[in-house]
């Protein structure tokens, strides 16, 4: 019989015979190695326990307390999860599945109606059944020609036996049940124990939206109960901080792909949020020196072309519209041509600069329909967006006083999650950027210089600029994990030299300017969904859509009370509700609070003989007695603090 | 010789020799008709006083003094102005020209340079010198190919004689310069007085923007001093009202072709009137009970399939985008689909209605080229749009509410040049109408009895409601006079229908609401261009871009206390310029009112010592000493009175 020799984790070699499988190597070493493997790395892959090793390899066996056992134990969960869902509806067919560091899926399709969500605890209970009944696990290697055609009339498993590219496929075979792949399942199903189903999605097969949508199912698994139950919280507190579900819950937004993939529906509450955001950014940059201005979101496709965008970027913008005439319209993907029209429209003076541009620009990208989420991913959008245009040597002061501006604005929204990113060229490939040493050299020493001035931590990333110039981007995180920009401070030497811009210097020549692209809360989409995140929903009182609700204890006795409440704190231009609804006080009070709203008044008897009001603020278990002008004087505070709720 | 009778127009007959002129009939009448005589009306047609009549005819001679001979002024003028353009530049060639109340032009092509507005005083002069030299014009008939081969090199002739139908056209020659086409000249040039040439603009021959650009030659003519002297000072007038011209000169907003037809830039200063004006309108809407949204300009073509937009409409719509995936998207040309996707996002009871869901909603029409104008007839469009979903019984309610809003609104522009108009359906033909004789019926009772209750005059139109319902119009007037519509509320039976729109009634049923469309203040774009005609430019202080501009009369000494005024100002909300710029007081001061700026202000020694400030109101002559808090307090009581300079 042929020799292989195998090499352990330590250096040292045996050799087995060919064929050997990772069980029978751990029994060769011990009874209590051969009884707690669950697996083994050949070659730094994971494989099954029972799967032959036919030539000179590492080995490492993984044993049930080992990190990578949880591939294992999710493995197996997958494979038991469509044993169960076959028992319980033989006619359903799988397609893909994963397992990957959240836990795993599985794609599945029953025809009529989808696997929901009020089944996953059933399809448990089949799992269980299941593993009491200790079934084997039949481990072989079978012809792809074999299964191709054992799974003749399923497209699915057709499609996903022909993307082998080997011969022969591992099969795992328990009763009438059939899964292949490269995988290691659990050697015992009683090992299973820490599982658990999670939620279930619909997912196009192959992700191709022409393509039948697939029900996913998902679930994860671990080693042990407080890895899986420190998990569950994760999700939940995820869950509580995604933006969709918040979104959904306080009727802030919706978005329909039927009517359009990717473009945001603002209910009222979502709109007033962003109403406020709107207002809030705009008077502080026309106050920190901005222009202001409105310009279209068309633009002839010429000037995307001089820009440069509709030879690199056009896999992201809008088809282009002929209207005939020979003109060619584009749905704009990004601002700086419209604000450069803007500056063309007259001629500059060095006296003029810094020229400040901004706009709260929409703008229109092609992401994939994949990518799409709730407001963070769009395809309709409208930046906070900024182009200044300065000599070299202004560049510094400007970009402090834009990184001032950016720490004022986060500061006013409680944002302290962030990190600073300086972006370079490559200094070793400086071929690569647009052509001009001392522009590059004294801009990066100039943004390096500012930020060590204002005493701001930060990394610096060589090699991560743009080619037209250096950069600084403000860097968090969502709910779901995704790095994301808050704001960018981004030169441009670029754009003004494709477009001639110009102004007329000290010396009466012309001269080119710098343009500085930057956006201090990025788009209104993001950065609300970003702000549900942070607040997960409670945002605090100059943001939230309904700043105060009124309870009348009695409509007959209490309503005019109330109305005339609401009517002055209108007038100071608060946003009031009155809950006149014919329900229970504490249904009203439970509501406001779910709807997180800041403050709730109750009006009684009481609060109308001394002209007061019992507010209970959001989060707080007790309502205070408060004289009335004291209340109305303290959410104006809150407004004008930008505070929440007193804080 | 054959024998022709023309009718007089008392009625009277008399018999002539076929060919004779009405010069000829003028001269047998009497010697002093001959003198006076200057064109005839054959058959109501107006012609030459030397065109040979050839058959039996009514007749009618024209004298100087008939307003008929208007035509014939302004025929010699722009007869004359060719000649004097040939006689200037040889190779000029004409295109079409055109008579008509406003006056005439010519069409001219110079090939390298155009004729420009500064040459038209030359060329006047020019005319002069013609008229002065007294030469004699020969009228006679050609045959249509020998003028054909006469002007075989000169392709715009070409095409225009080509376009005459007859083998005979009538021509004049006056030296080299020969004109043709039917018309009645002055038999005498001398009597051409009061004309004048007015200003130059470019026009595609024959309208088409892939023909070349002509050089337009516009100018006028009358029968005597005052007449034209009235309509210089009526063109003064339109041109100080033109919105573009005020446009341009406050420098508001601009158009470029060369980026996109009709797409409106709104530079810093209009983009604050902008501002200012949608906030005070969402802030109105919003406390009169609208829920502002946001809504994608972009819809699945589906959405107006449904409606009927892409059957009706399919004209004014911009081409739609193939997005992939099977999804077509449309640019939105109005906003009634996405706010019934609002309404459509949750069921509804009979206790929420009405529902009035507003927005700014941007949309996209696609007018021609040649109909766009300034900011009145733009592609790309903000409409401050609002649908209310009521029940039948609301209808007279609800459109009192809006009816009062709009007055409201109106009162605080200032607005009262307008008219009020009913538009009901045809009674004649209600088969041609959305089919409820009931609806429509008690809601046309409801719109009248709503007008008479209000005290409203308004006027009735029959046959001029949409198919879908009856609406209200309010109607003005442009400074070009054409008519506008600046509110509208339009009753709509069908899309709730269309679109299965759904209340719950009180009985536990589902309903149909009914939908009324309403603008309030029409466009940003063409309320904002009607306000700047209204206004003559001088916006008063709530909506002026630039409230106030402060003038120290030394840097040195005065910059100081004037930065310290404008920041405190500023604190307030007021929108203050210092205009420190090294130049002369009074010219800062005149530039300031040429900016219509609603205060200048000039800052001195006494100023400084005095506490005080020297404010000059636009629009006055003199200067007032005021202490500096009354000031600021009368300019903070302008913007809470929407009001200009105190009044």
């Amino acid at each position: 019989m042929t020799k292989i020799s195998l090499e352990f984790p330590d250096g040292s070699k045996r050799e087995f015979n060919e064929g050997v499988t990772p069980l029978e190597v751990a029994a060769s070493i011990g009874n209590s190695l051969k009884k707690s493997a669950v697996a083994a790395k050949v070659n730094d892959f994971l494989v099954d326990i029972e799967r032959p090793i036919v030539q000179n390899a590492k080995i490492e066996i993984i044993t049930k307390k080992d990190n990578e056992a949880v591939e294992v134990q999710r493995n197996t969960a997958v494979f038991l999860m469509g044993a169960a869902l076959q028992q319980k509806y033989p006619e359903i067919r799988f397609g893909e599945r994963q397992i990957n560091n959240d836990g795993f899926y599985l794609d599945t399709d029953k025809d009529e109606t989808q696997v929901s969500v009020d089944e996953l605890e059933d399809i448990m209970e089949q799992m269980q059944q299941i593993i009491q009944s200790n079934p084997q696990i039949e481990r072989k290697l079978m012809d792809k020609e074999d299964l191709m055609q054992k799974f003749s009339d399923d497209p699915y498993k057709s499609a996903l036996i022909s993307a082998f590219d080997s011969v022969q496929i591992p099969v795992y075979q328990m009763g009438d049940y059939l899964d292949f792949g490269e995988k290691a399942l659990l050697p015992q199903l009683k090992d299973l124990k820490y599982y658990k189903l999670l939620s279930v999605a619909g997912a196009y097969w192959q992700g191709k939206s022409s393509n039948p949508m697939l029900q996913r199912i998902y679930g994860t698994a671990f080693l042990n109960e407080e890895d899986l139950q420190a998990d569950l919280k994760r999700r939940a507190e995820i869950k509580e901080r995604d933006h969709r579900t918040i979104g959904r819950d306080l009727d802030l937004f919706f978005v329909d792909p039927k009517v359009g993939a990717g473009l945001a529906y603002w209910m009222p509450k979502g709109a007033t949020i962003r109403r406020v955001l709107e207002r809030y950014i705009i008077d502080k940059e026309v106050a920190a020196g901005y222009e202001h201005v409105y310009t279209p979101i068309l633009m002839n496709l010429n000037a995307y072309k001089t820009s440069g965008h509709w030879e690199h970027y056009r896999e992201d913008m809008f088809p282009p519209m002929d209207m005939g005439e020979g003109e060619m319209l584009e749905l704009r993907p990004m601002n700086c041509p419209s604000h450069i029209e803007i500056y063309k429209h007259h001629i500059h003076s060095y006296r003029e600069l810094p020229i400040r541009i901004a706009e709260l620009g929409m703008m229109h990208r092609y992401e994939k329909s994949g990518a799409l989420s709730g407001l963070q991913r769009v395809r309709e959008m409208t930046l906070n967006d900024g182009h200044t245009f300065v000599a070299l040597d202004q560049i510094e002061d400007e970009f402090k006083k834009v990184l001032q501006l950016m720490m004022d604005v986060y500061r006013d929204f409680d944002i302290d999650n962030y990190t600073f990113r300086l972006s370079y060229r490559d200094p070793a490939n400086t071929e690569k950027y647009f052509d001009d040493d001392e522009m590059w050299n004294k801009s990066q020493g100039m943004l390096k210089s500012a930020m060590d001035d204002m005493g701001l931590d930060y990394y610096e990333a060589e090699g991560e600029a743009a080619f037209y110039g250096p950069k600084l981007d403000v860097q968090t995180k969502t709910a779901l994990g995704n790095e994301e920009t808050l704001s960018t401070i981004q030169l441009d030497f670029m754009q003004p030299e494709r477009f001639k811009l110009t102004y007329v210097g000290e010396d009466g020549k012309e001269h080119r300017p710098v343009m500085i692209h930057r956006g201090i809360v990025s788009t209104m989409e993001r950065f609300i969904a970003y702000l549900m995140e942070m607040y997960k929903g409670a945002f605090p009182t100059w943001l939230a859509p309904i700043q105060a609700v009124i309870i009348p204890v009695k409509n007959d006795l209490h309503l005019d009370y109330a109305q005339k409440l609401q009517a002055d704190m209108r007038k100071l231009g608060l946003r009031v509700n009155i809950d006149s609804r014919n329900e229970k006080m504490n249904y009203k009070i439970r509501e406001a609070q779910t709807q997180k709203i800041p403050y709730t008044v109750v009006i009684g008897d009481q609060e109308v003989n001394d002209a007061t009001v019992s507010v209970r603020k959001y989060g707080e278990q007790d309502s205070v007695q408060e004289d009335i002008s004291m209340f109305v004087d303290s959410v104006v505070a809150d407004v004008k603090n930008y505070s929440r709720t007193g804080k």
